[in-house]
């Protein structure tokens, strides 16, 4: 049986309750989006006891079907106000779809000055003193858990960083990969600050006799997965050695630079001179050097056949870092103008170490940078700035808080944020249907509610060129078909080769075809999707959000973007056809 | 000839121009109102080239009109986002309405980091260095600036201080008082930080060989402002040697703290125990022992009957500093949970002389202990906080940023704030209709906005009953007479007699047909009240502002408040009726 299990933090009782049937085949951001919607009162205080968290793991993650160990995170957001969908690639959300567990709804608030880990087994969620690992490196701390728990074959861990125990809005949701490290974020929109006022550390998940996830149609699921895999096996962005598994997300550094759309120094500039020395190329072949192999990525969760996660490794060999995604190696690199992938690496350690969102450090730097707490370029005193972070002291506070917290601070004009979340590592001015999914998405600024990257940069699906304005229905059916995705818990990599591939396409439905029973279609992912946006953006209208908060900074309208000398010029009526 | 003159920072020119004729009758904040709403973008950023600060005297300042010496100063506000119009009493607003100048507006931004202020005469606006005043204390600024330019006599003064330089959302507009010091504030909302972004460090205005206000009917103005002196004279709150001569505005404190509705230990309790130590008789005692004189408070500017604006002086007679307001006394003292007068008069010279806004520097303190970065009533630890601002240590920008900024880099929930902008010293759930003020006046929190204290605690125009909910059309009545008062040039305060007296309230208009020429009655006063209004909430509406922000925070609905233990408990429908 499908159950929800809820975590009530004010008298620490964790209790299984039936699925109600209104939430009937809802799962992934559906499901998180969707309980959010209904139980947080859309004017309470982020960090109030009224706020949830939710967890839940996608239709079809913890089956076979490839690539979909996505757990899905909602809450109202500390950084955003709005409502705020983050998902992560992870072992922890199958174990918990394998107990039959739909969701994991963390309410209330805890008294007192004690920290807490929930575990979540078969029969219970069992609350733990977790004292012991507050205040310390996240990778310590998993450690010590994995020790406790019975190892990375036992449990997955979801944890949060100091960062999110001092209630930061930059804090993120950290969760396990295969190999147990403290590395795989629900990054965006400081949900780790929303468990660290309930006062969660951690929550782990044992699911040992499981049952596993219940198939309505094994031979429709079965066929369904196995176009998924073809699709993803021939693509060659996502095929084993494709661009994926070998140069991971950070192939996009020259891709985007390229295009004149890698933002540099704060958005100043469309290209960063320093751009090779940080790509995925330069990954490679500097693990190359220092390991004497040529590695490729593996996966950051069971069952994903792209396995673009990378390690990056120290001059001596040993690991440094896991993983340099593109948005974290561009954030904490070209924006804050340093071209030094070891100094990056350590910047994406302490990001991990302290559990924060690499998008939005990185763009707070630099914001920070543009206020003169810095030099641009100076990785030295961007490290220090981060442990500054980790210590919470003054300083710290205000970046741990976030861009436009940080601009409010030092004066700064010039925060690229929408909603209050910093832009991530595609420029609008330079690819407009990417700054049309910035503006609209229910998220604030964030590239993976409607990657139009794909066919605006990629060629994925049609080739569009970037700087064409008329991207209004683009932005609008990526943003559907990305919510129904992100529903499947599938990573949304997989729809490189989907778009491209219709059998693939096609297979992801069949897939959930067969585990829900149902009888979807395409028209289907379009009006799942579509559903989800509209309950979204339902909540945001009762928080205060208009169409007025649709809109990117007044700043890129006016000053031109190099190397194009591009402006943001789409029409506050193009915007509102995206979101009507 | 009427005229606005122009200071453009960007190309450093001050050129005067006619009065446009859709403006004509307006002034104070009418006109400023108008001038932000016609010619600010309501999405700029507040710190951009795109906003302005307009400042303009009322009708009648500059004239023989009894306490009519407000200068209105109006811009985008970079502490709550709104439009904002905050208003001092200062001889600076006179002088420029004797040289015909209806407002003054400042636009653009200089480059580079020169500091300037502009001379105001009757010929020109001159531009000269101000390097030289920048990064000290406004005393010894305006010190400097006096001797320079002719001392209290010639001219009078406006600057920012070291907050506003620093862009600080809390930083409030300085204007000189009657004997030169640098203590009269258009405090709220972060004006200063709009100049500071603009680089004009003051503006100062001579106004040798002015003609004088032109005045239309001068029989008629002459027995307007009999009238309204009279009420003045015979009203117990307003006349010599009465409530506010005596005791000043801090004669609030024993009242408030008596009705259960001074904010104590950041707006966690309606009394504090400490209230006798600290009230406005208590302010007048200390005076008497240390002076060994009765010492009666002094108008702020010129030609006040009231003369509500006291000295504190130190243990050996020295001046301390003026004036602790009610509501400065009761944010650096009860709201902190301080009850010692010598500590809250060296926190309010601190924010005298670091140009910043009492108001919300007390708010913050408090909720910045609440978030554990000082014990409440720590008077040493709040007062380093202060220094802290001035220095802008990190800690200092948080708190220099207000209220809302402090709990978000603090962690906090308990953020008594409207739009952004922290409450004043009346508890809401104590007293209903200024809490409807606070929720829907187009400034974000703001007493001045709608004072149904007046009816509510001191039974002036009527005697109400703070807790009946039932005060919709009582603050919507309020905001309209007031934003009509603070159109005229006169104090608010003027309104404790002309509510009681009616000849009092006819002399109001009388003396604005007078100057004008108009024939404007009773019904005039809520129609042009209501008119500014409108235009306000017009501006707000297009910056992304919906009824939703007409609320107070969610707290206050669930926690009650000691001595009442009342709750906040006015419904949304309620609360939109005063805005419709």
């Amino acid at each position: 049986m499908e159950r929800i299990l809820r975590i009530n933090m004010t008298d620490r009782t964790a209790t299984f309750e039936p699925v109600p049937d209104r939430y009937a085949h809802r799962a992934g951001r559906w499901l998180t989006s969707s309980i959010v919607h209904d139980e947080v009162p859309p004017t309470s205080h982020p960090l109030s006891p009224d706020n949830v968290v939710v967890f839940s793991p996608g239709v079809v993650t913890g089956t076979a079907a490839p690539t979909s160990s996505r757990i899905s995170v909602g809450a109202k957001s500390p950084l955003t106000g709005t409502i705020k969908e983050a998902n992560a690639g992870t072992g922890w959300g199958g174990r918990l779809a394998r107990l039959g567990i739909r969701a994991i709804v963390v309410e209330g608030m805890a008294s007192g000055d004690d920290w807490w880990l929930v575990k979540v087994s078969q029969d219970e969620g069992r609350f733990e003193p977790a004292d012991e690992w507050s205040g310390i490196k996240l990778s310590e701390a998993y450690a010590s858990i994995y020790e406790r728990y019975g190892g990375v074959e036992a449990i997955d861990v979801c944890a949060i960083g100091v960062a999110g125990e001092q209630r930061m809005a930059a804090a993120g949701v950290c969760f396990s990969d295969r190999e147990g490290r403290a590395s795989r974020y629900a990054g965006r929109g400081g949900i780790g600050a929303v468990l660290g006022s309930k006062r969660l550390k951690a929550i782990i998940v044992d699911d040992s006799g499981a049952e596993g996830v219940s198939i309505a149609d094994q031979a429709l699921f079965d066929e369904g997965r196995k176009k998924v895999a073809d699709a993803l096996m021939s693509h060659d962005i996502t095929k084993p050695k494709g661009a994926l598994n070998t140069y991971g997300t950070a192939v996009l550094v020259n891709i985007i630079n390229e295009a004149g759309a890698l933002p540099t120094r704060n958005f100043r500039e469309g290209r960063f001179d320093g751009a090779e020395k940080i790509a995925g190329e330069a990954i490679f072949d500097g693990n190359k050097e220092r390991t004497g192999s040529e590695l490729y990525n593996h996966p950051c969760s069971p069952g994903c056949i792209i396995a673009c996660s990378n390690v990056w490794h120290r001059e001596d060999g040993s690991e440094h870092t896991s993983c340099i995604e593109y948005e974290s190696d561009w954030a904490l690199g070209a924006n804050c103008g340093i071209d030094d992938l070891d100094a990056i690496a350590e910047m994406n350690q302490l990001c991990n170490e302290y559990g924060l969102d690499t998008i939005e450090m990185g763009g707070t730097i630099a914001v920070a940078m543009e206020g003169g707490v810095a030099a641009f370029g100076d990785a030295q005193r961007a490290i220090e700035l981060l442990h500054e972070v980790g210590e919470a002291t003054p300083r710290g506070r205000i970046l741990g808080n976030g861009a436009v917290v940080t601009g409010r601070a030092y004066g700064v004009e010039r925060v690229p944020h929408v909603k209050g979340q910093n832009m991530p590592a595609y420029e609008p001015r330079a690819i407009k249907g990417i700054g049309m999914t910035y503006a609209t998405t229910p998220m604030g600024a964030d590239h993976t509610a409607g990657y139009t990257i794909a066919p605006e940069i990629l060629g994925v699906s049609e080739k569009l060129d970037p700087l064409d304005p008329d991207k209004a229905s683009v932005a609008k059916g990526f943003q559907e078909a990305t919510a129904f995705i992100d529903s499947t818990g599938h990573c949304l990599f997989i729809a490189f080769a989907i778009l491209d591939i219709e059998s693939g396409f096609e297979g992801m439905i069949d897939e959930c075809n067969g585990v829900l029973g149902t009888n979807w279609d395409a028209d289907d992912v379009t009006r799942i999707g579509g559903e989800i946006l509209a309950l979204e953006r339902a909540f945001n209208r009762k928080a205060g959000f208009t169409n007025v908060h649709d809109r990117l900074p007044a700043f890129m309208e006016s000053e031109p973007l190099p190397p194009h000398d591009a402006v943001w010029d789409i029409s506050d009526a193009e915007l509102d056809k995206v979101s009507e």
